[in-house]
């Protein structure tokens, strides 16, 4: 899907511009987040449900977006997807209901994409 | 107004498939929001300011939208609505600035639309 | 209540401190408080609505405490506290939760003060 | 532990002030929590590392003890919750440490009561 | 550049019909903006990279612009914006990386903008 | 003070028990502090001045207290101090206040303990 490809491009490219800027704090904190998902006492997949929920509730479309696509990758359903929403909606309150929108786009995204 | 219809037609359609997803929790939460800010000893109209307030100082734009809607239907007055923005923008602070700006406009497209 | 004087006293005291060091940008935000909740277009009442839930879904205890006194002067009803509440928690979600229990607790010293 | 004790019987003191004061919209809110903690889909244990780390993101301690008390329930160990806390931290940035201290000190209080 | 001079159009267009709305503590909080900034027992220059750093910390992109093109203006370096950036996104979180990569974005807009 | 030493040693206590856990990425995120403070193109001065805005629009009265202690180690004068607390009390808002009364009574108990 073009939204897929289009965010995920944005990312790469600016990813690149940020680590050659070279500066030790900003690289340092872009490595702890391969550190941080990686299977431990908690496996991958329920750390990826963490990081997608304090997305939501934090509101950052963006990370949304990133931990859906990695949520995806860890085989989970719509049906855990939406429990994980659920969560994050009544923590976070209805302030929180226009990114579940956004989001609910993105997962139907990502669900046609592996069908292709 | 297109930006009226297009935020309306976007959010209805979302809602849809969000409902859809027949999550127990999710829908009861939608189902909360007519019950908050229905008459009761507080008037529609100033939990309508209390929700279009809060949406700024929480940063949604598209919260802020909706409650302009819903204030624009209550037929509150320019006036009003600024002196709204104004606690919003005290409270919230310079930050809010930027939300200011495109509520602003949005309630201009409201005002519009009512008179053609 | 000793909590209700405790809470004004530190805060004036404070303020006294704050407004000496005489700081032009820091006087004049405190003294926008005062205009913006004025009655205008909007009555004083309505506008002490709204500081109060804006207060709590930013979940700023002193903040909620201030306005449930300004909200006592101005003869508001329990019942109408609790609806503010519910929006407020409705909109912010289950993380207001623990402001809203400190914010009934001091309500409910406001109230027997009253009643001394 | 004393600590956990006094949280718990505030906690529960309030929620009946709250509940007794019988706003629909609030008790609904306040019955929806067991619902979206509920074994489902996503096992209660998960949903509780979400709500932990939605916590600590969002930082409210009063929300950290409630979950931690949940983890502990559930029988998560002391590893498991660390990692929990990683990601909380990363995500949310070192403006989460102070909560992080309070809530290793929580933990400890739950840690020490089961060995009693 | 082409985004600088949207982004710089829409608010300057946007604060105009603000403050013809003639909202007395809107217009206040506006002026403040002025003075808040200006060359004091802190330098401008050091006013706009703490400007720059809460814009980021609250996460509000055109926020982060309009002290991007502040800081420009005020002879910043690349490197020196890249440590305001590293402070920003240590204490905001990872949760600020989206926020980074348009701040970037646009820095190298004004950057090639001056190179004209 | 009392109040200082209160705070540097629960913090001390804290950390020490925070690290003794062992968890790699919460672990390299305190590495990270040092750091990010250091001198670079930007004087640790005013990397502190901006550690101290963000913590007070972000609204953590210890990360507050923290960073007043470094402001003062930095050899910060109040009128320095006090026009860092007049931005953020600009950008965050009114709601910022509360933590601006007890930044001010730290950095009150800062200066006495200077001068003993």
């Amino acid at each position: 899907m073009d939204s897929i490809k289009e965010f995920n491009d944005y990312r790469a490219a600016m990813n690149d511009k940020i680590l050659a800027a070279d500066n030790k704090v900003i690289k340092r904190i872009f490595n702890l987040d391969s550190n941080a998902y990686a299977d431990g006492a908690v496996a991958t997949k329920h750390k990826e449900m963490i990081g997608l929920a304090c997305s939501m509730v934090l509101r950052c479309d963006d990370c949304v977006k990133y931990h859906l696509g990695k949520c995806k990758e860890e085989g989970m359903s719509t049906e855990e997807v939406f429990e994980v929403f659920a969560i994050a909606n009544l923590i976070g309150g209805t302030i929180v209901i226009p990114h579940l929108r956004r989001a609910v786009d993105y997962w139907e995204a990502l669900e046609k994409e592996e069908n292709v």
